[in-house]
């Protein structure tokens, strides 16, 4: 085989990639929107203002702006923290043991951090990218917590309205947690985002992809049930304290620029989508089709070969499924501009049809 | 007893005096220094340079002016987290079993991260509010991490030059780790911080109490111990990412403010500390002097009773001892100016009079 007598990466997770942009090389691997963030999030920051202590919940204005967002919600509903990962973190260290059920595909640092909390991860394996209720039912019993990622990275899918439906009924009569991932809620090219509803429901969302403010750190769970909120903030008191104060007032100005900011990026996601989707098809990829978020998982021949010989001989950052439980696939994020998706694409072609040794 | 008849307060943690400052209340409370940070840390701030995904252990510039301060490092040693306080809980989280002996009375989180990661705390008691070395030495055998908190919230203490190289050789010999708490290193009114010294050494550092930045949440963690610091960085990967990026380039630029900044906030301190010491002296109260930090922890008569009428008949908030594993006694921070102690100081001799049916 050819791949062993060429140089070899050590392919173990992402973190081999990070700091690798730059100097020519096309990244489809990073999930920071290249887009530029609204100005008002910038503009008139008094900093000065940010360096004391905060509240352990969260910023009242901050929290208070949120739950206009919430049906029947107030500002104790909220938490906010140090981006999505955080508040995950935190809702998994409060329940501490039992099972979660994860769909497979799923975001890397989820069984992990389900892990690291002293839970167990299950996993119901996607149906075209989105949840097979069939299975889904099968698993589901006996967690305590299931786990919805829509849109969903990797896959780029949304699950419908029915499916969130059914799984509200179900997991309520089973007594059963949902934590609802909606970072990617403002990025759904097809209908408006549904909100997943009940007692038994903690949504957690971020600033960072919707207002290309990764970096900033700041996130936030909600939940109308307050006993899961009010250990979220004990914990926080111990492990991290206030989120950065900066950041939060940064969100507040996030929250205030007009929706027609989230309209007019969701157009060019749409194009570059498309665009993605049409080139990768006309390379011969099986893969599914993105309704939100901005990643496909096309599956691919040798993905370990691809995504060493792409990275060293072509430039070009692509992540292995397998980090994110979907062996012989490979994920490429387009949250970059349209003329280094097209070059990207044409070195993949172009790899693909020297392994193929054409 | 007057007290069964007097309105009361839930007592059960600092949190419930959150967010009760203003109003003609004084503050003994908060662990917030009052002074401003240095204008050099907010000046010329480009926070659009500070959006994207930064790395997960830190930027390198600030952990390579970190390895400066080191002897020895390099910037591969450090991880910058939100706060102290996560440096503490990734630590925890990254040895994840076996027992923790920590001097107590004890800063109030240690013991809850200690359980929350998965580990034990044993408690070794402090000897006129420094390490009896005779405890600790019984104490220390089976632990698998020691926890120095030098200059000690909430005891105001510096343990000597001498007790901390014995700690040294001790958990060397029995290859235990020692994590140094020294948030409060630049707070020493007796002599320079002793670097403690080894392989098996984690410092955390912050730079919320040096420079006023509490709010903005930027600490670190040093170690020689390569396999730690990368056990660090995973864990951090899956939970919060990397630390705010903002508050990382303010980190930065307090690195470079003249070391007169720390010499001339030192000489406040001092007179404070003077202050605060004559007074509750003089009240009759027993209590060791402050030698770094800004806390004292005196004997007190019926500390529930007194911290209640202090908040709710003097608006005066200080801190039960209890929070700290110290009962008997209250915890008082004097990061408020002259005036405030001294006004704060009157009404505690008040009520204590009142107390005492005078």
């Amino acid at each position: 085989m050819t791949s062993k007598t060429r140089p070899k990466l050590d392919l173990k997770s992402p973190s081999i990639f990070i700091g690798k942009q730059g100097n020519g090389t096309i990244s489809f691997g990073s999930g920071q929107p290249d887009l530029p963030p609204p100005e008002e999030v910038v503009e008139g920051l008094n900093i000065r203002q940010d360096l004391r202590y905060g509240l352990i919940q969260g910023e009242t204005p901050l929290r208070e702006a949120l739950s206009a967002e919430y049906p029947t919600s107030t500002a104790e509903n909220f938490v906010i923290t140090n981006g999505a990962s955080e508040a995950l973190d935190l809702i998994f260290r409060s329940f501490g043991s039992g099972k979660v059920l994860l769909p497979r595909p799923y975001y890397y640092s989820y069984p992990p951090i389900v892990r690291l909390a002293g839970m167990e991860p299950v996993f119901t394996d996607l149906k075209n990218g989105r949840i097979d209720m069939e299975d889904f039912k099968e698993k589901v019993a006996g967690c305590r917590i299931v786990l919805i990622n829509s849109p969903s990275n990797p896959t780029g899918r949304v699950e419908s309205i029915e499916t969130l439906k059914e799984i509200e009924k179900i997991t309520q009569e089973l007594g059963i947690y949902i934590i609802s991932d909606e970072v990617y809620k403002d990025l759904i090219y097809e209908r408006e985002n549904y909100l997943i509803k009940g007692d038994n429901v903690i949504t957690v969302n971020s600033f960072s992809k919707t207002y290309a403010m990764c970096g900033v750190r700041v996130g936030y769970l909600w939940s109308p049930n307050q006993t899961i909120v009010n250990s979220v903030i004990e914990i926080k008191t111990h492990t991290s304290m206030n989120t950065n104060l900066v950041g939060q007032d940064m969100a507040l100005r996030a929250m205030r620029v007009p929706r027609s900011y989230i309209d007019d990026q969701l157009k060019i996601w749409r194009r570059r989508r498309d665009l993605m989707y049409a080139g990768l098809t006309s390379l011969g990829m099986e893969l599914w089709k993105p309704e939100g978020a901005f990643y496909v998982l096309p599956k691919v021949p040798r993905p370990e070969e691809l995504v060493t010989r792409l990275y060293l001989e072509h430039k070009v950052i692509t992540y292995l499924g397998e980090w994110f439980g979907a062996p012989g696939r490979i994920r490429l994020s387009y949250a970059l501009d349209e003329a280094e998706i097209e070059k990207g694409l044409e070195h993949i072609g172009i790899c693909l049809r020297e392994m193929e040794g054409r």
